[in-house]
């Protein structure tokens, strides 16, 4: 008997049926003696409705005030699929209960639309799971220590069922959502991609912020920083599927070395289309330069990805950046207007139709020749690398888009990610 | 200045386009010079749909856990009325701020559904007040001392209203409905029913019992027992009207006995058509027998009416009354099952095609012949009574359904209700 934390998605609670079948799946758990507690998120698409309709209304200018009202708005999703799932429990016999964040609390900091948990005050749950209960606890909000309501921002849910899981020490929290684990490369683009049984913490957090859209990043990092068993599986699985199997099912993140040890050198392929590069030429080398730069892009808030700059030649050099293509004219205007001028030079250049491809894998911090292994694979396709950018566990080039389902494909064979991982 | 509390109910608030006309509207109260409390419904037919979602997955047996998530479900639809009505405010340049009843609090008994508001405390109310902000309190909802949500049961948002002037001795609630006020009687039964520009609290208790479905009674009965002058008006007018104009239409419900010394003998005519006659013949007169016949109908959960006994006659009496006519069928097997033969008789008489027509006015109280004017009048139309029953400010006869309309217009004409009140 362990204690578990269940989190479904929107998807999963998306209509009565489906949040029948988490009954179901739930009650099968708690069956077989393990103590339950259930984060679900808002049925798909009410999210959406309750802040479409509050667009309607707003005001053009956000303010704190606005926000505050919006997470009011916003909480009422996750407060009524928690307490359908809490009826549908009792349904198949479960003695069940649903709390809303601040009926806890959660205890969050005060920044509306995107708070931050601090504390967990987990008695209520513990005295309901004494007394044989399921807990449902909704995701995605919590409340300050004025008594306002606050959410989490967008998949919030996720980092809600890890915390939750860290402060009740649970034995594993499992993240039921649509797809059924995390691969190796998106099978979009590489039909052989292969799911993983396991990754560790640190690659998926590489691949989350590279786009595998499995897990809100910020919920890994939660889970890294309080070592929470976390496991990725697929809620449409039918829900009376053997306890064994489904426990073993979908990728499990991993925190623990020894774990570790097993991984293959390069576990996924990540890539990411969505930005464009910008290079300022002939800028005099002299400190100060990138804070100059990327002082002035940070302070209009547009975020900078890859940064590149090379050594000098005759006290000039390059630097090149990536940022979101939604920014990248008005990155330009920007530079042109104020930061060229005090460099000295008019030289810039960019291109939007470019892509990054990056492979991740905690085996490279002890393997040497990874990244040449990855740029002859792509020299071998003819692919020109027109950036390079590494960190201990992933390496990332940026190439002309044109060439991105190539380079993945090639780079996916070539670390041998189709076949399944040597024993 | 003065402090106002307006209730909106869910059809005002049924779009973003009718939530955007109440946003106008508290504007220009609150431009006026006074202090604003606004209380929401949910926006029409959110609450149906989230009690349908319930229902689909619900046990068959009702159960207080189960209520308990009906209330966690069903208190969402105020919660997000709420925060989109402050919004919409904020972009008609007004601060505003909303509170689910757990935020004052607004304290409950633990009575799930059909809680009873205990206390309010209105701390918060009053700073934001103060510091010049509309005040949105969700209407319906409240918490119980252990921080459970409850509910009030339907049309509870008028109770929550009041309760919240009732505290804060707010000088007038304004009742913001889809009628423009409280009628003679209905207009689709009488074209020349008039509007009454005031009614006594007794009167408008008889009357909403009676089944003028314009405010929930408990929320009359709250008014009258913390004396909170109690207005009903249309929000259909357009926003823009003349405030003057708009806190005088509509029906103010008095509880001053000299404001009452204008009333007319008779305000309006109640009638009813969903009741059916129960009569149960040659019962001997002796003590405990109505209880004996109502206790058991009470057991049952079975609401009663009218309850007459007339007089006995070689020591047997007749008793009778009227239930709603959905419970008619299962009272007559309940009284044939287990009371009749304790009563030694079987004699039960029933009739469904029957109705329940009622005189209510302040000035019966003072007025004799006022029943001998109602009974002519219903003779010289050739009606029948088959019951009557009285009580200080009401006369009610059961009559043949078929009857109905025309014992109301008759009634009508017969007090010169058609005719505006004299001065």
């Amino acid at each position: 008997m362990a204690l578990i934390v269940h989190k479904y998605g929107g998807t999963s609670m998306g209509s009565t049926e489906r949040i029948r079948n988490v009954a179901k799946r739930v009650a099968k758990w708690a069956r077989a003696g393990h103590q339950m507690v259930v984060v679900p998120s808002a049925m798909s698409g009410e999210t959406n409705r309750l802040l479409g309709l509050a667009k309607e209304l707003a005001p053009p200018k956000a303010s704190e005030a606005v926000d505050r009202e919006l997470d009011m708005l916003a909480s009422t999703g996750e407060q009524a699929s928690s307490a359908l799932l809490a009826i549908a429990l009792k349904t198949e016999g479960m003695e069940s209960v649903s709390y809303a964040g601040w009926q806890l609390p959660i205890r969050t900091n005060s920044a509306y639309t995107k708070a931050r948990i601090e504390s967990i005050d987990d008695k209520r749950v513990r005295a309901d799971l004494e007394a044989g209960k399921v807990v449902i606890v909704t995701g995605f909000q919590g409340v300050d220590e004025d008594g306002h309501i606050t959410t989490l921002g967008r998949g919030g849910s996720d980092t809600s069922a890890v915390a939750v899981a860290a402060a009740m020490k649970a034995a594993e929290c499992l993240i039921y959502t649509d797809v059924d684990g995390v691969y190796t490369t998106d099978p979009r683009v590489v039909p052989e991609a292969r799911r993983l049984s396991t990754v560790s913490f640190e690659e998926m957090l590489e691949m989350a912020s590279l786009g595998s859209k499995v897990l809100q990043i910020r919920s890994v990092e939660f889970a890294g920083k309080y070592k929470v068993p976390l496991r990725v599986l697929s809620s449409f699985t039918p829900w009376d599927i053997d306890l064994a199997e489904e426990a073993k099912s979908g990728t499990l993140i991993t925190f623990e070395e020894d774990e570790q040890m097993e991984s293959a050198v390069v576990s996924g392929i990540a890539f990411n289309r969505d930005e464009a590069k910008i290079s300022i030429l002939g800028v005099p080398d002299k400190p100060g330069i990138a804070y100059n730069i990327l002082g002035a892009v940070a302070e209009a808030n547009i975020e900078v990805d890859v940064i590149i700059q090379n050594i000098a030649r005759d006290g000039k050099t390059d630097f090149s950046f990536t940022v979101h293509r939604n920014d990248y004219a008005r990155t330009v205007d920007l530079l042109k207007a104020k930061v060229l001028p005090e460099l000295g030079t008019d030289r810039i250049e960019g291109d939007t139709r470019i892509c990054k491809v990056s492979i991740v894998g905690i085996g490279m911090r002890s393997h040497v020749g990874i990244a040449a292994k990855m740029f002859r694979a792509l020299s071998e396709e003819g692919i020109n690398i027109q950036m390079i950018s590494t960190s201990e566990i992933k390496t990332s080039v940026v190439i002309d888009e044109k060439y991105m389902e190539l380079a993945v494909r090639a780079l996916h064979r070539a670390f041998d990610l189709d076949q399944p991982a040597a024993a």
